[in-house]
């Protein structure tokens, strides 16, 4: 047969492979300081093996099927209660339970996006995130951060300017109020409720992701931008930094005909009925307060030993803000730097980091880095800390 | 705060909640006939405690994490190499595995497909495909099927036709060529051979679902259409009926360059690392030839015994073929039937079916009915049989 024509495949289709951690090169002499990846330290190993025995030989006829046993409805109900902690108060058929939260913003952009439509993201994102939009074929607009999160007051100027001079409004912003990744900063009360109000008014929705919302360092619990805006917000969070990302579940909270069309791209299946079955025996044999404290205990000790460390290398070369809860600290170079520059070198000295471009729609943040202390304890902290700085300051000729 | 205006969701969530086994309404008084439910009685439960157990205390700090352990490989690895029972050679890195095939579905609409894009599929269809056909904003065509399967003279007539005339050609035909579901039956070689000529000279893709492959009844296992046209082919399986839904991975075998395309969905992550850990360890301790051995067994005897209850209860009222492999056995009763019109008599009555009309494009099949012989035994499906023909002959106004 002769060769077939190159074939004119779909255009919302990326040009090139995306980054995630399932791909991150990984290197035993090499101190993963790169993704946002929980310590395998803190996983509960026999707890799960008793859940996951339960869930096949107690359960097994019904969690090993298409519609699973008790599991996921007794999951939703937790993660309906649970929210509670940001103020979020819903139905338990309110919560969409998905593989991981990237599901569950792929499924939001399918939901809300056609081609073409404008979303509207902080400057600095996450990339899994815009790497989502753009599958989506939509237009992406950043707005910057200070030490309060997302300049709202740059969206709401931005908004009644494009309603006057009838430029497109977006669909969508995707937000992540609490130890915002990367940047590790929270998004005032006072931005919050006017960021909500601009969503009623403006007929947009918000995209919450609010995936290390359980790990904080302090008591202060802003409420969700969900239970502002209940009708245009879709709250996104996960298991993957509480229990194991290898468990892939994450979850959404909508408004009920929300979650129904977020639920239709599930196509008649549900997330790993069996994966749920094991969660669900899971929280119901662990203290899981007590299993959450553990890991703050454990973060907050890693965060203390990298802002120490960065202390120690960098003195006044580099500002930071000191995050209160999740997995990262955003240094801030001289305008001058561009830490892409030195990954590679950092990489054969032994540290992975990801350069401050890639968190930028328009990769302008070059002077920017982010170091994730979740994933190695301090010592390997203090270590991994040292040889970027050896790698930043061979970078910039002061070595 | 006023309440927004109605928000533009986008056009392609589906209007309507569509059917599929994970939302089947069950009830221990009736017997399940409908979905395609492998049996609970033969999951491997044993050697599952085992492969979880050594998934979690073994593997965990690694199976546990974004990336995984070695299960995904191996996985890859095992499925590349089974493949060849239906003349398919390919590397492991042309293995993409996924959230069920259903995901696989999802994944070659949206590589392939723009909205408005053709796709053409057999009548009767697997009406999962379809909803996520209708999804991708296709426009979907139907061909009719005989004993040897899908009709591909009429598909080639069609596409000459269409050419002649500049009408739309399909990007994708989506074909199910082994124990077809529902029609049970097998696509000929002579037909697999013309229709993978065809993909190359009109340059579209056949997605080629392969649900049912190790569940045959004779030794003949005629090659797949990728092995035909491999470089215009998305070749489709799954673990749900050889180990246990609910593990919900299924298989994607395609061009490296087509894998890559679908892989971009996964937007930087992988299905369940966990559960592939799980899978892979399992197949390393079962004899899975063996496993397979046992589930043929099992069903044989079932559809023996619903083609005996069958010819019992309604002797020449109805037509159907003689399955040689997978769950279902397709009934084609007079044509002034309907059998959607006593789907819930008979679930009342103590048994679930699905409709005929449920399986095409226009749902004009309503003459016909599908019954699975998967999940229930023989003493259930002789008794499921019965009030069936209970429904249909009260439906008819002979009882």
């Amino acid at each position: 047969m002769k060769k077939p024509d190159p074939f004119p495949f779909a255009k919302r289709v990326p040009p090139v492979a995306q980054t995630g951690a399932a791909q991150a090169t990984s290197s035993s002499h090499v101190i993963p300081l790169s993704y946002g990846t929980p310590t395998s330290d803190a996983f509960p190993y026999e707890s799960l093996v008793e859940a996951a025995t339960a869930s096949i030989l107690r359960e097994g006829r019904d969690s090993l099927q298409y519609a699973g046993a008790g599991g996921p409805r007794s999951v939703q109900e937790w993660i309906a209660k649970r929210s509670s902690l940001r103020s979020i108060h819903v139905q338990a058929d309110q919560v969409l339970v998905t593989y991981g939260s990237q599901q569950a913003i792929d499924f939001a952009a399918r939901t809300l996006l056609e081609p073409g439509d404008h979303v509207w993201v902080e400057a600095p994102t996450y990339f899994g995130a815009v790497g989502i939009f753009r599958t989506s074929e939509a237009v992406l607009t950043s707005f910057p951060m200070d030490g309060d999160g997302l300049r709202v007051e740059l969206i709401e100027v931005a908004l009644y300017h494009a309603r006057q001079s009838g430029l497109p409004l977006p669909k969508l912003l995707y937000c992540l109020p609490n130890f915002h990744n990367p940047g590790g900063i929270s998004l005032s009360l006072e931005r919050r409720k006017r960021l909500a109000e601009l969503a009623y008014e403006f007929n947009f929705f918000i995209l919450e992701d609010d995936a290390y919302t359980e790990l904080t360092f302090t008591e202060e619990r802003l409420p969700s931008l969900y239970s502002l805006a209940p009708e245009r917000t879709i709250y996104l969070s996960t298991f993957s930094k509480i229990i194991a990302p290898g468990i892939r579940l994450g979850w959404a909270i909508a408004a009920k005909e929300v979650v129904a069309r977020l639920n239709s791209f599930m196509h008649g299946s549900r997330a790993s009925v069996f994966a749920q079955e094991i969660v669900s025996q899971l929280l119901h044999t662990i203290d899981f307060d007590e299993h959450v404290q553990a890991l703050i205990s454990r973060y907050r000790k890693s965060r203390d030993a990298m802002i120490e460390a960065i202390n120690d290398s960098f003195g006044t070369e580099v500002a930071y803000h000191v995050p209160e809860g999740g997995f990262f600290i955003w240094l801030t170079f001289p305008e001058e730097v561009d830490t892409a520059q030195f990954v590679r070198d950092a990489y054969e000295r032994g540290v992975s980091f990801i350069a401050g471009s890639d968190f930028f729609v328009e990769r302008e943040g070059g002077r920017h880095a982010r170091l994730s202390y979740s994933y190695s304890g301090p010592e390997q902290i203090r270590q991994g800390v040292k040889l970027f700085a050896d790698a930043y300051y061979a970078y910039r000729g002061k070595l």
